[in-house]
């Protein structure tokens, strides 16, 4: 299964019709064009010495761009590598540093971060920058490596389950974790979304949330293969959004809560001015079920659906919009994260590896045909992943008697705010390099628009003296913004712990919520 | 990819869901219950001698039974394979000698066919009457079957591309084709469907065309993936059909064109009377254009699909509900068979093996997830029809600017009557048998309720004297009622030969439609 199938298919079936448009520079491709383009692109990518298995690393906000060089690395036999600009620059050499790209594509916004990547640059065969024409001579521009150069036929993978494209996951203090996934298991998801979500033929869809992250970077895939319509944001503006929903007739957008909270907000986006908007797809994080409730009552036209899914195991549990109702005999689920997707085998496992009886807790664990195809270079996580052809999730939840997955609770030490994953272990460890902490732990804490909210609680050392703001600005001299705290309460007492030395975080996240409740 | 874990999703989300209405004997089962029964089933299969690998036959009308018969053999790792009990007893057994079955499925309204494969039936371990119970000591019923035995785990395929059915074709003079098809083959022409033809969860299927073929049996598998209801019709009765839609809110049903024919003339049919109904896909053979609008006309509020395909490939190609309009930009694609469904590389093959422009003839090929495994043991035939991973289909057509696939003729030898495929030589082996004969060619010739009707054109020898219908009466000893010609031309002529001997049938076909054009 190759992404080049779909794409040959898409041309035969909708070669003249729109494959991009373009938002942030106002370019418009029809298929033919999109892969004629990929086809010249990949032949580039090949004279300019990448070759079958190598890495290519993407730092882009949305664009068509990037879709032509996701599927022009993947044509030419290499694995595309989309990392998250968000992060630092330490972070991303680390990153770097562990999938060894020889090229990368830059957009042009993110090219002056060069300077501060000099060590990676130094590695690079090439690097490209992801504009029609660019002025330096030091640079290449995407635009010049598709200019009338004869196509090269898609590279031919010889096994299924062969890493196409690496994603990194919000990653711990030791090395980050990139996700490898193949090309089958992004075709296999968007073939269970599909049966799923409302995904057809004719769809225009709105890249919104970032194509660096499985949740959006799935449907490069998947409208890619109903040959429907990447309509393409640059960046979440509220209203460049709505204007852009409307102005492009579009009919499917994946959104994170916290983008659903911000979009009702804007005039034009409730009531019934979005006449083309069928269905909205969200997921990432929890959504409060107050913001579900608000939007299904000011969009009554609209299909909501949510998927529930790690990057590892893409889609494994699905909400349909027929469960998205506030009264009649499919109501009382919106608080679940939905049923097991087709082709997804769900079981809720005990910590003895028995499966859970209905409405028994246990971790979340899925086999389905859309998992990764293990950590990038680190057999020892991706055995401790994956056992017996089953991801362990790390999630914990329970399933009710008409398999609906309810999820209570995260083995892992993860918090989600504002659809992006934080490992505490990762602040925690930022905040400890400060020299007047002691102890501390990081946890998420209820909040109305980014779901969950980083918060530390600090432990100084006796004398010792810092302030709030103080600790947040070195955690920022270190680590991404979104990672850091938004609160610290500074204590000192020694924090709970537990019987083998843990912090007991559940006692601190209980003591916060009864704060809260006074 | 296993059937049993399509079962297994279906208990978690629609345990206690309807799974199954026979109308045959008026059982109705939820999905816990099918699964139970499956598992019950296999267990005994499993008891009585039956192991990994075995061929178990199905000899049935539509019902209830089918559906757990063909699950509990697949379960327990054995090989269903489902006969076309139109057959003659001399046509099955040279299918059953070449699948060697160690074990039969009967149903009660064919049992006394036994007598007539007694060569057969000395050879099974077991012999189950579909029933829930029966009279004589002799056989076992398939209640018996599942009645509180524990049931077994399901067995695990190793390989996804394992032989889980075997569909034999339409046959020809030499030995009969044994069609190997995987579940992951069955699966993923599930989803391929779903994403192009509407199947949904809550779906309720009307198995109206028999289970044997591709065309129903496909959906035994696609319905139980989205937890649908099988609403099992055993025998076309066009007024029990009607009743059944309306009574059991029936929302797709795969229909042949000459049943749609019947039904069109059958009153509640047509008209809102059938409100549920939201889907019709039809295939098999070629759709009059005329009746096609007729129904389009008739019933507005249905959406109609189109499936072109055949067993070795399952689906290749869609003709989608929003091309099916007489008027608007996408009208005009009525007499087309449809674009490439998704995952169906579809190529038009030009004798020198290159790929044509579109517009230009050749042989549709295709390359896709679906493809059979090959014939059973039959290698040379599997070698001809799979090359360099594609089916060569044997029919010939363009594909115009669009995709939309048109076919024009076929290379295989074949009459499609009423949705049967019947094998030109077959016919005139058995006309050959006849002492009278000298020269026969049997076509396919247009017919407003079958779409070919299969037409003989003979040259006895001289001086020889046979009446047409002593002809057709010679040829129903030999062969199935279906196959056997319906109109006989007797010529004292030589039938028009190519330059290497073969009769040239185009010209046989040409000069009917002149005479019918007089």
């Amino acid at each position: 299964m190759q992404f080049s199938e779909l794409i040959r298919r898409s041309v035969q079936v909708n070669g003249r019709g729109a494959a991009i448009v373009d938002l942030g520079n106002g370019a418009r491709r029809s298929y033919e064009e999109l892969a004629c383009r990929i086809g010249q692109l990949a032949a580039s990518l090949r004279a300019n010495g990448v070759v079958e298995g190598d890495r290519v690393a993407i730092i882009s906000e949305n664009s068509g761009h990037f879709i032509e060089a996701f599927f022009a690395i993947i044509w030419c036999g290499a694995i595309a590598v989309p990392l998250n600009f968000r992060l630092t620059n330490e972070e991303l050499t680390q990153q770097i540093d562990d999938c060894e790209p020889t090229a990368l594509f830059i957009s042009p916004r993110f090219v002056d971060r060069l300077d501060g990547l000099n060590k990676v640059r130094a590695r690079l065969k090439l690097c490209v920058v992801m504009a029609e024409s660019t002025e330096t001579a030091a640079t290449v521009a995407l635009g010049s490596m598709v200019d009338g150069r004869p196509e090269v036929r898609p590279f031919h993978w010889d096994h299924d389950d062969a890493a196409a494209v690496i994603l990194y996951t919000g990653g711990t203090t030791g090395r980050p974790k990139g996700v490898m996934l193949s090309q089958k298991a992004l075709i296999m998801n968007a073939y269970q979304s599909a049966a799923l979500l409302g995904n057809t033929a004719g769809m225009r869809y709105a890249h919104v949330a970032p194509m660096f992250h499985i949740g959006d970077c799935a449907y490069i895939v998947a409208v890619t293969m109903h040959a429907g319509c990447h309509v393409v944001i640059p960046e979440f503006d509220p209203s460049r959004v709505v204007d852009a929903l409307a102005r492009e007739r579009v009919t499917h957008v994946a959104l994170v809560p916290t983008m659903i909270n911000r979009l009702m907000a804007e005039p034009g986006f409730v009531g019934s001015e979005l006449k083309w908007l069928a269905n909205i797809i969200y997921g990432a994080s929890t959504i409060p079920e107050s913001l579900l409730r608000a939007a299904l009552e000011a969009l009554p036209g609209v299909q909501f659906g949510q998927s529930y899914g790690q990057t590892e195991t893409a889609t494994i549990t699905v909400l349909r919009p027929e469960a998205h109702v506030t009264s009649g005999p499919a109501m009382g689920k919106l608080r679940s994260a939905g049923q097991p997707a087709i082709g997804a085998e769900v079981a809720i496992c005990t910590p003895d590896g028995s499966e859970a009886e209905p409405g028994e807790v246990g971790e979340i664990t899925v086999r389905s045909q859309s998992l990764m195809s293990g950590y990038w270079r680190n057999p020892e996580a991706t055995r401790e992943s994956v056992r017996a052809g089953r991801v362990h999730t790390g999630d914990v939840g329970y399933m009710d008697e008409q398999g609906f997955v309810y999820i209570v609770d995260r083995l892992k030490d993860m918090i989600i705010t504002g659809g992006e994953n934080v490992s505490s272990p990762e602040v925690e460890s930022a905040l400890h390099q400060h020299p007047a902490v002691l102890e501390c732990a990081v946890i998420g804490v209820p909040h109305a628009e980014w779901g969950e909210q980083v918060h530390a609680v600090v432990r100084l050392h006796p004398g010792a003296e810092v302030e709030e703001h103080a600790l947040i600005a070195h955690c920022r001299s270190l680590i991404a913004g979104y990672k850091c705290p938004r609160t610290i309460e500074i204590t000192a007492d020694p924090l709970p712990l537990s019987g083998i030395g843990k912090v007991l975080k559940r006692d601190l996240r209980e003591r916060i919520a009864r704060k809260a409740g006074c």
